[in-house]
């Protein structure tokens, strides 16, 4: 699993096949899609133009994606992510996750409105709980991975997001196969070690998405997000960057993979895609990991309606 | 359920039979223990004296106890759950709580040691985690409920401690008896709004431990409950105490029981207990409670060695 990925979250559908195609071009290997992102029918024709012109095989990709809430239940799980493999249209998934551990109300497959199904499209009523157990989910995305004794399974590996120590260890105690990937909301302002420190320990591969911190919040006119010094701005950043030559992006990617985090940045400039993807080129000290790590508020950005982070 | 119960954590076992007694004589009706605390055989004797003498009958009484962390396989929460029952010995619980929601490695009952299993007796070894799922933990205690159809049920109700939003959705999703009470760390420190809004609009009552903050942690050589300031010293809290001709103990509890939170203030003084007892009959103003609301500093006194609370 490449620790630099591309992540397509409001990747628009008009360009996205386009910039997933120019991504793998520039040596991207891994994308980070999801049902709620409605863009992988879009995402896939990218990488199967990739593939097509033996920019890359299909092996050397990692592409992700993730169930949403309202299809926690078994049989619709597995609808969901036959219809999601079928978008991507390359044969399986390395990664499927949980996207948020909270079942909502099942809404049919033809009725998909954007941004997604929290609530209504004017955030007025959030959309019913339904009571699906976090293990009935689980066990059906268990059902999808691909094995000897399910040569079906159209999905490599599994995994959660957003995911709290409570609800991992009660999974980790019930589950046939472990979850490989925790991906959670993971920048200076939010640095959670506790988490992370548990999901590593437990053989848990952890991806931090909004590595920029309000940055990906800010199109979406984020109160939280719009009071928030730019992370890009901020001197322990800007000083560590200067200092090796790079720059803040480079230096807050490179705080995460240096510590085994994976990094889905998302960019639509080929400038900064590429310079994401070489942010692994150079070492920060250890002492500049921890500076950065200090800027830490405790403050999230993602908070959904079902607020599960409390 | 009383909203000023006796919480008899640190309570030592020499005194416990005179102290909840006596509380009982002063006017308490709720005592809260668990196995974890060591003192249920010696606080029964001070309710069955309460009882023989006539002074409180056992159906006006609340009692609660909590299963301990080594003890979450089925048959082991049976057994402990009667042992403690028996400890108490008067008949029935009226509420059973999982301590906190993670299960590790029996510890034969015969080899109780103090303050408790998290680790050895040095804490420099944990206990490792032993793969029970919190649903059949959940299952167990249901099966433990008196109802018509189990009318052998030694329990009254059941409940979760320390549980996380994201846990609490789970179990709701598949509890055939929902949890009657969460009960958390909540004082004006670490106010945990979103975690006591949710409890509460889902019918479970919420009780708060730790009201005084620090205060509880002092006396354990807590580091940082010895660095924080003490409550009763804040000026928010001596203020309002001032202006209501209280103490700041009973603001800060009186803080709590307006919101509809039940409260386990513990004291060894027959001051205090009654003071702490009388602490609902004034009102704070909206104002004056959001005042006290406002020192929240994210600020958990209570880290297990397993950080479930990340």
């Amino acid at each position: 699993m490449p620790l630099v990925g591309f992540g397509i979250w409001k990747v628009p559908r008009e360009t996205c096949a386009d910039q997933v195609y120019n991504a793998i071009k520039l040596g991207y290997r891994h994308i980070d899609g999801a049902w709620d992102y409605t863009n992988s029918a879009e995402a896939g024709k990218g990488v199967q133009r990739a593939i097509a012109e033996g920019i890359v095989k299909r092996e050397e990709l990692f592409i992700v994606s993730k169930l949403w809430n309202n299809y926690h239940k078994r049989e619709h799980a597995f609808e969901m992510a036959k219809l999601e493999n079928e978008a991507w249209g390359v044969g399986y998934l390395d990664l499927f996750l949980i996207h948020f551990p909270i079942a909502q109300e099942f809404i049919p497959f033809d009725k998909l409105r954007w941004p997604c199904f929290w609530s209504d499209k004017e955030q007025t009523k959030v959309t019913p709980l339904a009571k699906v157990p976090i293990a009935e989910t689980w066990k059906a995305l268990e059902d999808m991975v691909q094995t000897k004794e399910n040569p079906d399974g159209f999905v490599k590996s599994i995994g959660v997001s957003n995911f709290h120590p409570q609800l991992l260890y009660d999974l980790l105690s019930y589950a046939r196969i472990q979850p490989s990937v925790l991906q959670i909301e993971h920048h200076p302002y939010l640095t959670q070690p506790v988490l992370i420190k548990m999901a590593q320990e437990n053989n848990i591969a952890v991806t931090g998405y909004s590595t920029f911190g309000p940055q990906s919040f800010i199109e979406m006119n984020h109160a939280g997000a719009l009071k928030a010094k730019p992370l890009f701005e901020v001197d322990a950043v800007t000083s560590i960057a200067a200092k090796h030559g790079k720059s803040p992006g480079q230096v807050l990617l490179r705080w995460c993979t240096q510590r085994n985090i994976i990094v889905i940045p998302k960019s639509n400039s080929v400038e900064r895609l590429k310079q994401n993807l070489e942010s692994s080129t150079f070492d920060l000290t250890k002492e500049e990991i921890e500076q950065i790590s200090a800027l830490n508020l405790g403050l999230r950005f993602n908070i959904p309606p079902i607020n599960i982070f409390a």
